[in-house]
């Protein structure tokens, strides 16, 4: 790719990184996910400069990730709520932190994921075939679908051939 | 928490937001799980300024996620390949290439994961419980492990009792 970078190609990661791939972001998450809601609260939770933490409210609002809407106490304050796009993000949130507890030290067992009703601890988050067996690198090929551009559509292509 | 912020407290999505949180990073990492090895590989697939690429390639390696190696085919030329750490990250990008897929809009069809031996299309990464049913977020509490500083702590203990 001469000239120009990948984020001009319509690969969903991309897209991904484009969004989370910038530093606060995913602590922000954390924070909408431990039922943080309103900007003075994410600011001292987080110890975070506010015009960072502007800028990374108002970009996961625009992605459709957190709504904005009134306090139910008092309407005059702004919550920030996460969407169901937020919410679906869940599986990746606690399977990145599973990974971190394993991988990045000092911090295994400092966080838990129990599922509330049972307070059974929540297994690893795991990539699947339709059987229900986990799948590794070596089992998976990433391949262009029917909407890749053509710069992605050659990349994922070239990846195949050199593999196979 | 004044004075500080939440990159002092031994939070495991803190420590993966520090990695993972930084422009480009996720796009090295796509590229490692497409093959890339080299440098240049990564500089060409990327459109990535070298001293950006350069930054967060060491910083992988410094995490364990990806490890430096003498090519194979020549001895002079270092490859940068996935560490048992990085392969771990599997579900974590797939789950999130399948979330931007469908929720960031404009690729939800660019990009498919397929079992390579059937071909069958991987299922979503879900966050299920011991018995395989999927968890939502409503379902799922986080509280502090043994492991965690007194800083998460009291902000996980927090949490639980503010939704509890």
């Amino acid at each position: 790719m001469t000239k120009k970078n990948v984020f001009q190609c319509n690969c969903p990661l991309a897209r991904a990184t484009e969004l989370l791939g910038e530093p606060w972001t995913l602590m922000v998450l954390r924070e909408a996910f431990l039922g943080t809601r309103r900007f003075n609260d994410f600011e001292r939770e987080l110890g975070i400069a506010r015009n960072i933490l502007s800028s990374r409210l108002r970009k996961l609002v625009e992605r459709g990730v957190l709504e904005r809407c009134p306090s139910r106490a008092d309407k005059r304050i702004v919550e920030y709520r996460l969407t169901e796009a937020g919410h679906e993000l869940l599986p990746v949130l606690v399977g990145l932190a599973q990974w971190s507890g394993t991988w990045l030290g000092n911090c295994s067992s400092a966080m838990r994921f129990v599922e509330r009703d049972s307070g059974r601890e929540v297994p690893r988050v795991d990539l699947r075939n339709a059987d229900g067996r986990v799948l590794r690198a070596a089992d998976l090929a990433i391949v262009p679908g029917p909407g890749a551009d053509s710069t992605l559509d050659h990349r994922l292509r070239r990846a195949v051939g050199e593999r196979g």
